[in-house]
């Protein structure tokens, strides 16, 4: 282990999106007069009568739910995408704009109210898994949608704006920024190594081993080395997959288990339902070969001290670069010994 | 005016950093039932005995603040970067990383507690300004310190742990990726034009109008066409000037003139006190020429629908793009409005 890089401020490099975090080792004794969030421990009902998510309630828009006994998936009543809107462009000088086509959808990962993934049998969260497969493939061979983005926002301060478990899927005509960089990332490196640019990471990191938290047959959950928020994880199946269609039936049930390991040990770290946005980035659904992709699953959770005290990405951060306080290997050091 | 911007889903090119930013015009409709922020609004003394900043107080380090009649600056007594920390760098495979040195200091606005930037009078915004010059210049001379990042955190909920007026300067050896992307968008322009890109863009907004939400002689305010932050805007020169040390005394009270007019216009969106992170964006002090730069203060502040209800960038914002529900000519018709 180089010992500088807990010692002294420092930057990584991403090698997937191209761009840098800076680190600052010695900033974690920083004492915090701060906002506090409020813990989002509270018992709730296995079934909440007001909620639009629960199973046979009525959402904002008049539709009834179906009484569903697993997963439950439906258009977006808000999507911020829409498939049949306008096409046109701006080309004005340096005014520059594009229309944008999409498909929104919502997936209720229970129909029990209280719980969350961590919560969640294994077998019921490859349900999730199974749903996200599905929706990968339907929504991939739209013509208008060339990205499918899978990704949950859980708790309060991270703009979820009801408990019950659930996820969302943007899709879209064309790639969001950050799938651009990773897209271009992997390229470049494929196409001189013939080779996936994150399965050699990942060789590398089995090899160093300071950073991963939990591995099974099939995945690898570690703190990426440019890992920009303080408890953030990623998910990396052993074999170069360029999308979780490429998933085996057991391969999927290892995804789940990968994903039920975690979750559980973010609850445990602060003794509290722990909120994250986690996203799944994986290949385009724009007919090219895209052999250079290898999927992954990212969790970024807010908190840095306690279940109220998170990180604020604000001011250096928004107009330098991300900027964290704890290093990546002292994040897996604490979350390691929480795996089950 | 093309209504179809304020109709349709569509994303918009940011020509500085060459993103893009996704805006759904019809989704501001969304109910909101998620969380709601505390109102920064309450009355405070114009000391505190118990703040780390107030005049004559102690701080937390021990060392004791002077009487200060206006601006005081001092060295951040939890700095993420250091001037003497080691330089090392490691180049390991897929492993890159580069050590970082740099001065982080403080700057209070006024020894006033109760006060900020919308309460100040022009002639004491002033001072900042010539504070912000002065620091400007005499940390870019240090040969450790090729870029200058002046910012200010204001409000709780953009991680400000002291409602004493005061802002940020984190100065370090290399470029954070935001100005990195800038530095090079600028660079390709400049070169191809012989002509500033943000001057030009400033030309094409001050006849398009639509955006204009004040101009004094020597400066505009406008939200950018690719805002990304609801109530976003932008203070240009008129004159394209690498750097805030190019500005004339007229200027910069000028400049004074327009934080003071767009942070009273803020204060009063939503009558609190409204909280953003603001930073300028100037030439680094690499010892290049910098002809390209055409430096500019932006403001992003989170606030959306009310005092309490702020613009959450989570899920799809981190995983896809930043995305925005009015659009950036609905914000400048609700600003504009609001300048005295
Ligand atoms: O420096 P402060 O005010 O203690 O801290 C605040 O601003 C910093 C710079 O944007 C951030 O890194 C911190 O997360 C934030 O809480
Ligand atoms: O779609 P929701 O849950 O209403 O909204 C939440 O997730 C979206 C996608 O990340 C964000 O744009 C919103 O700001 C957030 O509140």
């Amino acid at each position: 282990m180089n010992t500088d890089l807990q010692d002294y401020s420092h930057k990584r490099f991403n090698i997937l999106t191209g761009e840098w975090v800076l680190v600052s080792p010695h900033r974690a004794k920083r004492p915090w007069q701060g906002q506090n969030e409020e813990v989002s421990g509270e018992d709730r009902p296995s079934h909440d009568p007001s909620c639009y998510l629960c199973a046979g309630n009525t959402r904002i828009n008049g539709e009834q739910n179906p009484n569903y006994k697993d997963v439950f998936v439906f258009n977006n009543d808000f999507a911020a995408l829409q498939s049949n809107s306008k096409t046109f462009s701006v080309d004005d000088g340096l005014f520059k704009a594009e229309s944008e086509q999409g498909i929104c959808k919502v997936i209720c990962f229970s129909p029990d109210h209280s719980k969350s993934l961590a919560d969640m049998a294994v077998d019921d969260i490859n349900k999730v898994v199974e749903t996200w497969q599905n929706e990968y493939k339907i929504l991939g061979s739209e013509s208008i949608i060339n990205y499918v983005q899978i990704f949950e926002n859980k708790g309060a301060v991270m703009g979820c704006s009801n408990p019950h478990p659930h996820g969302q899927i943007w899709s879209q005509s064309t790639l969001p920024n950050e799938v651009e960089k990773k897209d271009k990332q992997q390229e470049a490196y494929f196409n001189k190594k013939q080779s996936s640019l994150l399965g050699d990471y990942l060789k590398q990191e089995l090899e160093a081993t300071e950073r991963i938290i939990y591995e099974n047959n099939h995945f690898v959950v570690l703190t990426p080395f440019w890992a920009v928020w303080p408890f953030e994880t990623m998910i990396v199946p052993k074999r170069a997959q360029k999308n979780i269609l490429e998933l085996s039936k057991n391969e999927s049930l290892s995804f789940a288990d990968v994903i039920s390991k975690i979750t559980k040990a973010y609850d445990k770290l602060f003794k509290s339902s722990f909120p994250y946005s986690s996203g799944i980035h994986q290949a385009p659904t724009n007919g090219r070969s895209n052999n250079h992709w290898h999927w992954h699953m990212s969790f970024y959770p807010p908190l840095l001290r306690s279940a109220t005290v998170k990180k604020f990405m604000v001011g250096y951060e928004m107009f330098g670069s991300p900027q964290r306080d704890i290093t990546a290997e002292q994040a897996v050091g604490r979350l390691k010994g929480l795996i089950e």
